[in-house]
């Protein structure tokens, strides 16, 4: 069975097959309108995330299937302690797949290990949220239609920017990729992921704290919000939330075909003056994320076919080993659950199998 | 495209039209099980409402439609700054129409501007509620035949009603409608609504501060909740909240044809011991509820066919004027949004075109 | 019209029909897939329960029908004071059936009283669970073949374990059934509970403080949850909550052939190492909640079709009476609506018809 758990659980060439797949859903979608009928979506949300969930959603109601779950913690059986693997077990009972947001890092991959249906991760804590990733490519390839030979500004929180660490990942797939990373210096792109950066062949990057001085060299330029939450210091937040934000002067600089991108929601990050500049594809992006929510939940669910929906042994993911380690990451899934410490061996070093955290 | 936002918005022959289309799915149901299949309707609910949410859902599916959305903003993207006008881009990716309720007022109005699918206002603040209107307005037509010569009686919250407010407005269009105003001195109608009800030739009113002088000569009791929350004073909402309840001996003075309407939830101003009298109508009101919901949904949802769901330009409302006012009542949406100012000019008099406030 | 209020609701013969349909719907689901295509399940869920909801609403879609309602007294209607009475009538305009969790004993009983659709109790406080009960008594049947002739080991809390108190309710329609109470002194089955078991011929107990003892004999072992809610001594809980652990260990005592049911969730009274032992029944209890809910849906909605949807005057339960007592039962819904006094009588006692306390 296959989950979706991280944005590099496809191969370049899977992911190929999606977009086409999404894009074929664009085309003719009434020769999809009922290929789920009688099937179940589970959206397990244990935090708020309305534009997600809508989009899986109304995804899955666009392929003729059925929606059920929870949109809160508080709402949810969590509240008297159950463990995620109980609660996938018993989901599993229910429906056909899971589309599981969770605060905990490592949750969604609990879930597919203990559950008995594809999981697909809708977001786990600040570590992953594959679709938004897809999302991004398959907007990349419908606006620009390549997904090789691109100039990327990513622009804006680069330190805790879920999605832009998952594009990054992501991209190390298809060639010839050059990141421009524009940041304050407080919010600059981790050590680890300009590590990663640099050990791609396919990758290259350069910094730079202005969007001015850059955007004219720009295939796509990628926002995000710099948010209130991630600042222990609000003072701090205050200077810095204006310095990044992409208005009619700026866009002036900007080459004709280039296309703005942002997960949304955005703040002002973004003026509302350029919303009606056909370069702003982040509408056009949130569409995008539900055509390709819906071919993730159909090649999903069609590979799960065939596969009966018993209770399973936990399955051990591959390459993964088993040990005695513990997670230190205080929002790791194993610091709350007694789950068999694992860990993956990347690049020499130990990562945590859950939330891919360093071991020391 | 048409929208709902605010009780006028249909002309007396559409709102006829309306309640014929309403009639008729009553008499045939199975005619109109599978006209929505495939339509998704987003209830945005930003506070919860549970009966008009409920309503509305119940609608969409005897249509043969689905239905997606949220019931409370704390589980929204809105707790995370995003702007209606966003959030109705947004979902106009998501579904083909949509229901909002919201804690400002022109909230819907907004929605309507920057979101490219049909908008139904379920509630602005306490600025309207037009579906209600189309409620009261199909169950006094089912149950005494005419939308005309009519002597109604509103009684309760008359300052703050808004269902009480919309209906004035609503039965402008009608010929020969006599209000009797009945209510405390510190709940009466404000001075703006009884201008415009003197302006009106079609239109009269009288004013009692009793049930039982007034209910002989009615065709139509209009009941309304005194809301605690309306009081700043504590002890004047004890003192007036038991004054205005109808029970089976006021109702011992009442023609023998008059109905007793509500908008509900009561609390305790309509006494459970006339709920089986068969002039109590209010029960049977929440199930046309349901019913002219169908015919508006459906109304909104054909019009709206042949037309591209492409992100546009905010639209201006006709007869609508940009200007350099701002709005100053606190619970405008103009006030937490970055919206254009607009206002309308009525009987010589500007009223913010969001919220209809006038401006000084 | 039938409801499922009580355990007790449905005699022996109806209760195997029910399994009987449920064990067709397993067998041939596709039969059952559109039976309920156009109906509308309400799910008026007071307080969160996600796993009943989720359950109910699987099994509404498996029989091809749609599923509105809430999740949580904070979003509904009840925050305005509307009585459960107006919510059921409201309620019966918009769906075909309600399934109802509340806080307050008997408040599923009103629904059905005053609503004019079938009404199935998900849970009323700490009074009674029906759908738990029928659930555990399909899945005995799956699991061993019979609902007769068994030594059935209840564990944990027996003075509030809601399902333990239904089970041994619904046993007393079968022959041959012999009890194990396996508690703390503090948790003990109450008194009006061991003398109902006294009653009844075909039901015999014994009590045991230690699983180890008693688990070589029995055919059924149901664990339950001991609630931390449940304690206003927390140290007490602290003492109490591991004793009545079931492990590895403890499992190697038992038949080969004995089962281990749990209502779920559990937190760790169930060690995750036997998770995977053949007779650990509780996931497999979970997915017969979802086929025993169908039978229950199309059973009620068979019941009800050929009657007319209008509201009605309150049904008088069979054998209830109407007198001048007041419940003293503090979350007994008669305390917060405005109901007639009625009481049964019972074994010569009176009992509240509503939340079934005893009336001294």
């Amino acid at each position: 069975m296959r989950h979706c758990i991280e944005p590099t659980d496809f191969t370049s060439q899977e992911v190929r097959d999606l977009i086409a797949l999404a894009e074929d859903m664009i085309a003719r979608p009434a020769a999809y309108a009922e290929v789920c009928r009688g099937k179940k979506l589970a959206t397990l949300f244990y935090e708020p995330s309305t534009r997600t969930r809508l989009s899986f959603t109304a995804a899955m109601m666009e392929l003729g299937g059925n929606v059920l779950g929870f949109s809160d913690a508080r709402n949810s059986s969590a509240s008297k302690g159950e463990t995620v693997a109980d609660t996938a077990r018993v989901v599993s009972t229910y429906a056909d797949i899971i589309a599981m947001r969770h605060f905990k890092e490592g949750a969604a991959l609990v879930a597919s290990q203990y559950g008995s249906i594809p999981v697909i991760n809708a977001g786990d804590g600040s570590h992953s949220h594959p679709t938004q990733t897809l999302t991004d490519l398959l907007t990349i390839h419908r606006e620009l239609g390549r997904l090789d030979k691109l100039t990327i500004g990513l622009c804006g929180d680069l330190k805790y920017g879920r999605t832009v660490h998952s594009l990054i990942k992501a991209m190390s797939g298809f060639e010839n990729i050059h990141f421009v990373l524009i940041s304050p210096d407080s919010l600059r792109l981790p050590d680890y992921m300009r590590k990663e950066l640099e050990r791609q062949a396919s990758l290259s990057y350069t910094e730079s704290d202005s969007i001015e001085t850059v955007i004219g060299t720009l295939d796509i330029l990628y926002m995000t919000r710099v948010q209130k939450e991630r600042f222990s210091d609000i003072a701090e937040y205050d200077r810095v939330k204006d310095l990044y934000i992409l208005d009619e002067e700026k866009m002036a600089l900007a080459p004709e075909r280039m296309i703005v991108l942002h997960p949304l929601p955005r703040v002002n990050e973004i003026s509302p003056e350029i919303d009606n500049d056909p370069r702003s594809a982040y509408f056009r992006q949130v569409a995008n994320g539900k055509y390709i929510r819906m071919a993730l939940i159909l090649t999903l669910l069609r590979a799960a076919e065939g596969i009966a929906l018993e209770p399973k042994v936990p399955r051990i993911a591959h390459g993964t080993h088993r040990g005695d380690h513990r997670c230190s990451n205080p929002v790791c899934i194993t610091a709350s659950e007694p789950l068999y410490a694992q860990y993956i061996e990347h690049n020499g070093e130990k990562l945590c199998a859950y939330c891919e955290n360093f071991i020391g």
